[in-house]
């Protein structure tokens, strides 16, 4: 015990000192200098080691925050879908992007620079997800049902990480391309059985629903959801005004167009929260076609832009940020219509939203993390296309997507209008023949030799003209697809990085990310589920097994054909 | 300073022994024990503040070298590619093994566990790559023209990671389930301006070419490029005897068969290197097929499983350890056929394979990496296939692919074989479509429902039974195909993780794979670069004219229809 009490500095002057003990008065300066120096030493030596624990202890706590988790404060989550969006896209959209715009392989996309994993989209119901049960996996962290929109395979309803970020005091957005009812925006800020139940969807939206409003900020289309059928423009079953509803009983500032959009563009005024703009009555168009209707349509990166701005400014004094989902909702369009020109103009807008995104993000005062992600892969696209049985060529052709300036959607309601107005002032079918070539596929698709024997397919079948244009220009760039309905591929997951964002790497469960969404903000979604089933209880069980049958029946139909039919009864209208 | 150097533990008894400083002599042993138990207080702090940075410095140092750079040592690299395994091949093959297996949907692959990053495959001639320019990507970390068996595009040869890692002293292996000939294996330890130089190949594998020995281990198939066209089994267009100058002139023991593997396996004797194992005319047959026929062929987790045992044992005593390259060729091949029963298990076999290398890793003493990717996808592979133009089902049935108890190519090789021995018989033309839906499709992909049709086509057109049934399967699993070639979706990378991994996380470019492998073993490439250039630098001029006209119209040819017609050849043959 002496030896290991033995002070290390004790040096030659401690026998003297020891030895000195009953003789101190006749040596009383010298011990007491002695002892004072060993004492100082010993301090200095106590208090550099100290200041070593601590220097580390601090650097360490850094790193670790670094690596996987910051200490609780404010804090921004962004969330992007690209909705429809599998491996091949980016293969498509980097090579397309590359020849357009003359860069070397290695000039690659934004996402590209931030690939983090790749995510499992199987449902409960099926190996191959719709976008509902895809969403619910994101905004419940739960498997469910194709067509379930935030409700779980016992048609109870989930609480989702957006109500819970609004319980907990965050402001909350949702950016879109499509109608703002539809799956994956539905999923993050309403309950229902099936998907199809857009009328529904519409009213919890605005917050006439069990929680009563959770949305701060709705930008994207699908505003004929929100007027009453007894007004043009609606595709309402009843005469529920929403928008007045949202309004007056939910103090909503509505906008329906452009200018005021433009009002609101990158916080050139503060926008009024809640705030409704609703830009088209269903789907934005597709990017292809929006930039020749810019004066009409924001685009994704300006909606997403704005959203950003006006969340940022929201919660500026707020001890919480912002839960933000964006959705490159049309990719999955492109992909059901089997349109390789219009995805590949998509997916760049979504790459140009992403790093806005990311400048918002190095912009911030406040913490923040991007993650993005697909629900699904849509149309079995494949960057390679056989057309010659006995050989198969490697190669395919971005310069031929690069020629087209309209999507074969666009073109095909041209197609309709023409006809319709024919119809009346008496064209001969000969006469269509040459239209279509002249006036759609060379100066729309961009492809100068159509065969005879592909333009009189669409003179005999206008109804299927969007399926045959399509299939003129995949088959000239030589890209293949397998489905107009979804795949079971596994999808990407591009992240920001930062705090947390280690457990979403590697090849993970879609709900993982559903996980990770609730865990970054650290809210409380079980105890949104808690309120929502204490209200939801008064449905009775006979009800619920209507409801049953419901869904056996709609969750067989695709929400894209439905899309279509929208698409094509917007003949007559503005788009 | 004063207050700075005040001892923390000073206490009250400091003012005393203070004031007391010059009334020492009437107050001895007072003074004399505080500062002695201040000594020790302050002597303990000290200890522990030291033992507290020592503490941290080893922890912090330990994390720092699992987390990145473990010193330089004796290294073992494991490379594996999965050639043709595109993005869609996991998700179909994971759902395959959960649906035979009753597993739940979380039980994922060991791949899927491993999980990485991508890699985009372009190659240097085409947005589509064939295996030449892709493997040369690996092999030499540089782009190439498809074809290029590690040649560059101006036609002078570059340095491979196996060459310069046999000239820096690791041993090394290759270990392939087609022709060890083939593109992939060819372009680590070959230089040909076109893949198709197959005879050529097998004498620079052996050693009989610029850099003499450069492969220790070789198991495969491609039995026929080494025996001279003379006798029987050969494919040679010569009649050299590649099998006796390895044996003769570079010191190979050689084996044809299973017993001679089966003496070698798992160590169970000694491997006398240099050791050339060729177990098949061409391809081991597909894994689904040689499950039937194990008595003959082994299997790829075999073959890796023998050569890890036998590298590990011959780098025992050296300071070096192993370069091993290991192939699950034919994950290729059941794309080009468009054959999703024989995928999965082809997949599920280099699934176990990677496990297998995982244990290696874990019970070797040797430091060791493994990295594993494809160089491209092949087919277009979507897991989905739309059947009903009108719509499109969300879902597929891996029950089906869990039916066929054999490939489309072995089917189409019996078929082939029935109608030959037919013709002598006299069998009718009724008589086979019988055995085409009793022997064939019933017996062997397992389908009970064909239809007239779909058997009549056979019959009709028995040169395209492989083609026709590999349909019959895939239209009823759902599956789809684009192409009989490749396409150009990034390909994943998956891996054990370790030293330097974290340069081929996220989205790469093939060639950066291929810079991990040389950056890994830190071998120097760019010297055998310069051996060979010198060595290549007498071939004139017109030659490489001649040949770069070769290269134009050879690599149109598709290697995989060659691989075909010696597959159809076999029928006469033992498989």
């Amino acid at each position: 015990m002496a030896s290991a009490t033995t002070p290390l500095l004790a040096d030659d002057r401690r026998n003297s000192t020891a030895s000195s003990e009953n003789d101190a008065s006749s040596n009383r300066s010298g011990p007491r200098w002695v002892f004072r120096l060993r004492e100082v030493l010993l301090f200095a030596w106590a208090l550099l080691a100290t200041a070593g624990v601590l220097i580390m202890a601090v650097w360490m706590s850094h790193k670790s925050q670094t690596d996987s988790s910051k200490p609780p404060g404010k804090r921004n989550l962004i969330f992007m879908v690209s909705d429809g969006m599998g491996p091949a896209s980016l293969s498509m959209t980097r090579s397309f992007r590359q020849y357009t715009e003359g860069l070397e392989y290695g000039d690659t996309l934004t996402l590209d620079k931030h690939f983090w994993g790749s995510s499992r989209t199987r449902s409960a119901s099926s190996l191959i997800t719709d976008s509902a049960a895809g969403a619910t996996a994101f905004s419940c962290a739960k498997k469910s049902y194709n067509g379930a929109i935030s409700m779980l395979p016992d048609h109870t309803p989930c609480g989702t990480v957006l109500e819970a970020a609004k319980r907990a005091g965050y402001m909350t957005g949702l950016v879109v391309t499509t109608d703002v009812t539809d799956a994956t925006p539905a999923c993050f800020s309403s309950h229902v059985d099936v998907r199809s139940q857009n009328d529904e969807i519409a009213l919890q939206q605005v917050g006439d629903g069990a929680l009563e409003r959770v949305v701060d900020l709705m930008f994207g289309g699908g505003r004929c959801h929100f007027l009453p059928n007894t007004t043009q423009g609606s595709c309402r079953a009843d005469d529920i005004d929403v928008v007045s509803i949202a309004k007056e009983k939910f103090g909503w500032t509505y906008t329906d167009n452009r200018a005021g959009f433009d009002d609101l563009w990158e916080g050139r005024s503060e926008v009024p929260l809640p705030m409704l703009g609703l830009f088209a009555s269903t789907d934005v168009p597709f990017e292809l076609d929006r930039r020749n209707m810019n004066n009409v349509y924001p685009s994704l990166s300006e909606m997403a832009k704005t959203a950003l701005k006006a969340l940022e400014k929201a919660t500026e004094d707020s001890d919480q940020g912002f839960f933000l989902m964006i959705e490159g909702s049309r990719i999955d369009h492109a992909g059901h219509y089997n349109d390789p020109a219009a995805q590949v103009h998509e997916v760049v807008e979504y790459d140009k939203t992403f790093q806005a995104v990311l400048d918002f993000l190095d912009e911030s005062k406040t913490e923040g993390v991007l993650v993005a992600t697909s629900d699904h892969e849509t149309g079995g696209l494949s960057v390679a296309k056989q057309l010659n049985s006995d050989y198969p060529e490697y190669l395919w052709y971005p310069g031929v997507l690069a020629n087209a300036s309209s999507s074969s959607e666009y073109l095909a309601i041209k197609l309709h209008q023409h006809i319709a107005s024919s119809a009346k002032n008496g064209t001969s079918k000969k006469g269509l023949k040459a239209y279509i070539n002249e006036e759609l596929v060379k100066a729309g698709l961009g492809v100068r030799d159509a065969t005879d024997a592909e333009l009189a397919e669409i003179v005999s079948n206008p109804e299927k003209a969007q399926d045959l244009m399509a299939k003129i220009i995949s088959r000239r760039a030589e890209i293949g697809w397998s489905s107009h309905g979804h795949s079971a591929v596994d999808v990407n997951i591009y992240s920001s990085g930062g705090s947390g964002t280690d457990a979403i790497r590697g090849n993970v469960e879609n709900t993982e990310v559903g996980d990770f969404l609730r865990n970054y903000i650290s809210v409380d979604v079980e105890g949104v589920t808690e309120e929502l089933r204490k209200k939801y209880r008064r449905r009775s069980k006979m009800a619920a097994t209507k409801l049953a049958a419901t869904v056996e029946s709609s969750s067989r139909e695709d929400h894209w054909a439905a899309h279509e039919d929208l698409a094509m009864g917007q003949m007559d209208g503005s788009y």
